[in-house]
């Protein structure tokens, strides 16, 4: 296995794009990526999309050729592959790229991530992302995708005594991260009050617990490290990437307070990476919901057990704290067009890593994103430094 | 990259399976591959499922994690990744597969592919499987994919003065070996007058020249070729895996009478395996419409172009001809779960390669399977030998 660099990223603004269709959106952020990098169509050995259900969202399967189409890759007969794992498949299709270049296969690879929620209602929607959980045993039982993660948060209340205000801090925290993002789809602060008094989705779960539908695509181009300095001045290097299943319904864990494929994903990774969770500066984690973030700060070694809500209030987690979580806004206020997140999250360390951030800028030499399919059925771990 | 072997494979029946769920279906062919392997669940190092529209057939994806955890895979956080290519998924999941081990990123790797169509009605069905081609350009505009594949048709029919009975050729063809194929579908012969008279579909096809909706899924178990005498005596080589895209909509073609798609990836497997498409005996091809077939194997180089149809109607197709097609009754009598088809077309090989194939026994030292997406906007071209 060689070394990968990223050389090149891309990514549109989030949010609800009524003007524009799945396959504008889903080409905007990889022609983005490949223009700044100096690469023609020829150059580009294999394409990988991340898409969780366009065959739902926009009644189209087949997005791989879609994109490799739209994108001017159908002439030279570029192989596309779109890869599927419910909101991990941002990840997953930057995994399967990654692989596909360390093994020496290919040297120079696009992967993309697109979703287009938009164009079906809101029920429909909900429905839609139910089908990242398991059908026959949760969701014809009436189970939908927040209630699963309600009484995930429920327990981790009662297992920790913790208090709403941990869950709140999580989206305050994000929203103050992403109004400085200028492609956030949230790009305002809230207060604890607004997270606190918001209509209830799912007890204990309000509206601002939870991450919105949307709209984008984001897309990078990976290279040898051998190669990435033909293409640019800061490569970032892929130090890590691992993957991880689970069971896909919730009631088949001992505990569901942590997820086992975010702990195996991240010994896996920082095996691999040769880094321990002290070493990550900045990390995008899957915060679909609040209590997402707080579980998912624990499995990956950042805090103990019961303690990531209390960090979060403390202000640990925030920009300026001892690891910054979700700089970019996060799912909550960047928003959330699954398939294309994953690929969001690798897009966001790589602009921190290489000091492009902005406002938004940490100190950081490492970072790792953590994408997570259902109720943590898949997560995919990436984990990236400075070249 | 290192040599790749298929040490085991699994297949159901396909057919109209109103009392089994698909999960059930799903890992039937993979428990079938697994446990005549020898192999345990601690063993497997990844697994890639081929799935199209689970999404839309029974409101399910995330597939990879559905079939790992009911594989029981779960419990050791197995990585796993659903692929997606309309027709071509069950191919391209081989492909990632294959890649993974030759790679030596993995040892052993479990490939699925599955499908449960029935559980909608004919008139959904119809409309999911038109999700394979450019819903914008084509399907909104009124085309099924009948409709696509009739308008290959009868322009090959003006370009090549090809009669009706070139087309009704392959399906009886195809009916014949399906009823050798204790798996099949459809294990009746039909005559050529049963598919003249046939009702239409989209002129010229007649129902007799279209695959049927079906339920099925097929499971082979890919290991490095130094290790695969650990698990069988009859290991099969990889001997080449290639994939090509093309235009997702086909009035974006030069010419619809040939698929670059086939053209491309068929020379891609062709160099990588070192041989020409004369060396080739036994195929398994993408026949979910009778011209398919025609188109595919004068792509593949077995029949100059607009001649397919001819040698079809000489027998030089059919088991004991130059190159015998589709012995397993192909996507028409065998049947085309979407998903499970393209890992189907490798088992059937891996059955003749190994001298099992019973009635269907051609003699055959190299076979080659190519996997159709959309009208040929995906190809995938895998070639096998004895090892």
């Amino acid at each position: 296995m060689r070394d990968v660099a990223v050389i090149n990223v891309g990514v549109t603004r989030f949010g609800e794009m009524w003007d524009e269709s799945f396959r504008a959106i889903g080409i905007e952020a990889g022609m983005q990526a490949i223009m700044d990098a100096g690469i023609a169509g020829d150059d580009i050995d294999a394409l990988y999309v991340g898409n969780m259900s366009a065959g739902r969202f926009i009644d189209q399967e087949h997005i791989g050729a879609l994109i490799a189409d739209y994108s001017g890759m159908a002439s030279a007969h570029i192989p596309a592959t779109r890869v599927e794992a419910a909101g991990a498949s941002g990840g997953l299709a930057f995994r399967q790229g990654f692989l596909a270049v360390a093994s020496g296969l290919h040297d120079i690879v696009v992967v993309g991530g697109a979703e287009k929620m938009t164009d079906v209602g809101d029920v429909q929607s909900n429905s839609i992302q139910a089908t990242a959980a398991d059908q026959e045993w949760e969701v014809t039982l009436g189970a939908t995708f927040a209630s699963l993660h309600a009484m995930i948060a429920k327990r981790y209340m009662y297992d920790f005594e913790a208090v709403r205000e941990e869950l709140a801090a999580v989206a305050v925290k994000n929203h103050r991260h992403g109004a400085m993002n200028p492609k956030a789809q949230f790009r305002r602060e809230i207060t604890m009050d607004t997270v606190l008094n918001a209509p209830k989705v799912a007890d204990p779960l309000g509206m601002f617990d939870c991450s919105p539908n949307s709209d984008g695509s984001a897309a990078v181009v990976l290279c040898s490290l051998e190669r990435a300095r033909e293409f640019t001045d800061t490569p970032v290097k892929v130090l890590a990437s691992s993957q991880a299943s689970d069971t896909l319904a919730l009631h088949h864990r001992n505990d569901i307070c942590t997820f086992a494929g975010t702990r195996v994903a991240a010994r896996r990774a920082y095996e691999m990476a040769g880094i321990g969770p002290q070493q990550v500066q900045v990390a995008e984690v899957h915060d679909n919901f609040s209590i997402s973030e707080i579980i998912a700060i624990e499995d990956l070694g950042f805090f103990d057990r019961g303690t990531g809500g209390k960090a979060t209030v403390d202000g640990q987690t925030a920009i300026g704290g001892n690891v910054a979580i979700n700089t970019s806004g996060g799912l909550k206020a960047r928003g959330d067009p699954v398939g294309a997140t994953g690929v969001a999250q690798i897009v966001e360390l790589v602009h921190q890593l290489r000091g492009e951030a902005d406002r938004r800028q940490v100190e950081a030499e490492v970072g790792l994103a953590q994408n997570v399919g259902g109720t943590g059925a898949t997560v995919v771990v990436n984990i990236l430094g400075v070249a």
